[in-house]
């Protein structure tokens, strides 16, 4: 059932949301989404000719009404841009949903400085860009309701190895999340986040591992609920998240990775090899020696 | 809209779920949206009486099915009678809610050691022996899927002085929660945590804040979002999370407070008292002074 | 370097420190090397034997006065003659250190509820016990100044499979740490803990690890730093916390592992694999497939 | 005793550190530290005139050996030119503390993208660029052994209203810190972190809180412990992380705020205005109705 969409009819009707990185992988699905709940959905990407098809196709397989804006998100005037063609196209906007990264694996070692920074900078400050752009227009216009909704990862708050860029500029992310869910709740502009383990694109996870490093280091194995997330699945929470039913959920980062980093981080989680006829023989010699 | 249920119909339809404490206060909120669902619900509670009048108040509004079984919680046997009676009358059980709670407001140097155990064997042992009762049940008769959903507090993990030992008895149901969540995955269990901010209940609040602390200290003002939660937004979450659309949630908790305990945390959070006159005035002096 | 002791000669002179399980491993450690900066120490453990005997052999290595109560930590009338006995001998006590625990490993569904009471009785239920007395003795003779210092464990906040009941009881510990370190602070009451990674010690690893599985599992492997940890890192650490040294440090829990919890969580850690000559050939594609 | 020095003198003997933004306030009291421990100090700023007023203030105090280095931590080149630096003068380099930073209070719709950026480039990138030049030269010329060290904020990881720049960059900062803690480990490089909370100092703090705003927030009323930090608490858990005694803390960040975030955080803790007379009150009427 987890396959299929899980929210009531018009849950998001005549919201406007802007999807950055809307035109593609996830972002995608989750705009398809959005525009099946009833909202209109604005996509950003870097390629508008990529982003064009997608509003197309968009629009031809939920009957909603897509807008489509070509921006790079490490530039403060083309967010602001994104921002105008919305409201003159809609006339509001309601919802945000920073989607857009960039990451790649590496060494940290290997890389440039200006390698790390570009991560950064596409990841952190184009997050904090729209948040900036579109905050100062919920503020200044005095519209009553509004939502962000950024894509973090699991790794924002426990690092990690190879992809340091990522770690260090979605962390940024969350802590901007947390920061203005307390600073601008009182302009009634809530902030969340949703941090996903594996959940395969065509496009970034071929990327993001290329060659036989997918099949060397197969994801589902590390998850315990024994594979990846289908695409639906993260589109009903960010649906949820956007929507007016968690209107009480501020600040919150929600992880959704079938329990892929917890498995990691328990100290005897590797216990888990040990066969139950292992188990068995173990038994009686554990107990028996279990006092204090 | 918060007010309003959020998941399509048939969600939980035929879904047999044992709530822990289902016959009042938060409990029965999210029991009653269950049984709307269609699934069916077994809510216990040490109090028999209150818990047969709940149960006929539940089926008149919902057309649901309920069973209602006495239980106290810390008592394992009891819990096994729990398990049996839901078998007999509904051939099988597929999720699991621990709700059941106890809690008061004391500095801990007033508590006796007793004071102190009695939390700790309603809240912690309770829910550890359902879970262990209904775990044993599901991996023993191979069970493909099956559901545990814990209520915890939002001091689960930064504790909280005056209620220490709900506190302490919280955190330990988080970690459980987070074990099995990667122990039990393989046996098809999934298990999550949803931790509430302030959801006043007629009851467990009064009980909690007597007398005039109530009005002493307004739990809003504490929440960034200005109010207090809205019955059937937890509900919503909790049926979100004991339905298959969450199935690539595991291991998670889920604080739904308003942004209510990051408000307490950050560092400069009290700046918001600073009225937006005395802003224009630092602003000039301020940013002349922020190289460094 | 790290073997050595690291703070200054008589960094403890004349504090008053209970440890409980100080008669052995780790406890033994630690209470060696408080008593070697100067403090006098109590011990506590269930063999009453092997507790005379620990303290005759830490008088003669240290030259320190050692006191040796016989206690069960689950029984709060024997942690009040600790506390009497104390008292009597050294008119005062200063700091505690709540190092006693039990743990051993098994799936969760072999459990009975009986065993895992036991843990979360000895873990958590004894801990308490001994905070509480002391915390009463403290805050009723108006003492100025008092330490408490618990042993929790690297999965108190991830939680870890197949150890469940401990993971259940030092969550607890830990957020008992944190709800005093705030509600006894104005009683000159600091509360602290720290999370040990790998120490590995004769008898309480033999008990955890039995059989060949300690061969099977080398925790070592699991630890970035690539060994494991030494007893005098583990006791220089606690005297820090448990000296006037650390009296702005309240609330905190230092883990000491070398990073092994980490080394688990993060998504792409496992990258460590990948040969230096795989990430030669992969760094041109990876690089030339960035944008995005 | 807490304003003492407290490891065994040559703690740090021989071992080169650079301090970043070593010339002034903590920074300058941590590299004192250091100094009379045994350490070389390498300290850098923008202000070349403070710095060598600095450099030589250092000397006369401790007779240690200090290298004055002008540089913007924001520009790659500059950290080269501090590394080399650093091996001219000293042959080799042992550890890196990142404490330059800047930050200012506002609220975060009133800053410019530029203000903003400014914060993350100063804090995060150089952080990043000091960590990458660094450990550039420790892994290619085969170093066995070096130390870095960050500092960061308690609300690295709660976020913070109206310091919305920092909380993003620190954040950034500490996910640095643990995802290189596991990927450098191999080549013998460690990475700590600190979280202080409120330790005055003449210049950061008077142009963080302007004007009356010191007083109308009197930062030590936020922390249980009662009072602000003093400059040798930092220097003394500093120069633990730096020296090789934390042989086995490698991923860590230490919070030393007196439990300030803690206080703020849990849910209850506002109860601590309730008097001892109410309590005695209300004990009675709670206790009775504590069932349930």
């Amino acid at each position: 059932m987890y396959q299929k969409p899980m929210l009531k009819e018009g849950s998001l009707k005549d919201l406007v949301i802007v999807v950055t990185g809307g035109g593609s992988g996830l972002g995608k699905a989750m705009s398809t989404y959005f525009l099946e709940l009833g909202a209109h959905v604005v996509i950003t990407s870097r390629n508008i000719e990529k982003l064009n098809k997608a509003k197309i196709e968009l629009e031809e397989k939920t009957g909603g009404k897509v807008l489509a804006v070509q921006c790079d998100v490490r530039n403060y005037n083309e967010v602001e841009v994104v921002l105008a063609e919305t409201l003159k196209e809609f006339g509001k906007v309601d919802g945000l949903l920073n989607n857009a990264a960039g990451n790649f694996i590496s060494p940290t070692e290997r890389l440039s400085a200006n390698a790390f920074d570009t991560i950064i900078d596409i990841v952190l400050k184009g997050s904090k860009n729209f948040t900036l752009a579109f905050g100062k227009h919920w503020i200044n216009t005095k519209q009553k309701k509004a939502t962000i909704l950024n894509i973090v990862t699991t790794y924002a708050w426990t690092g990690s190895a190879y992809v340091v860029p990522s770690a260090t500029a979605k962390a940024g992310v969350l802590a901007m999340t947390r920061s203005l869910a307390v600073e601008w709740a009182k302009y009634g502009i809530r902030s969340n986040a949703i941090a996903p383990g594996p959940f395969p694109t065509k496009g970034a996870w071929d990327r993001l591992l290329p060659g036989d490093l997918k099949e060397k280091f197969d994801m589902k194995k590390k998850v315990p609920v024994g594979r990846v997330g289908v695409h639906q699945e993260l589109a009903n929470l960010a649906a949820y998240l956007m929507s007016d039913f968690s209107a009480y959920i501020n600040g919150e980062v929600i992880t959704i990775d079938g329990g892929e980093w917890l498995k990691g981080a328990g100290e005897f989680n590797m216990l888990e090899e040990v066969p139950e006829e292992m188990w068995d023989m173990l038994e009686a010699m554990i107990r028996s020696k279990k006092k204090k």
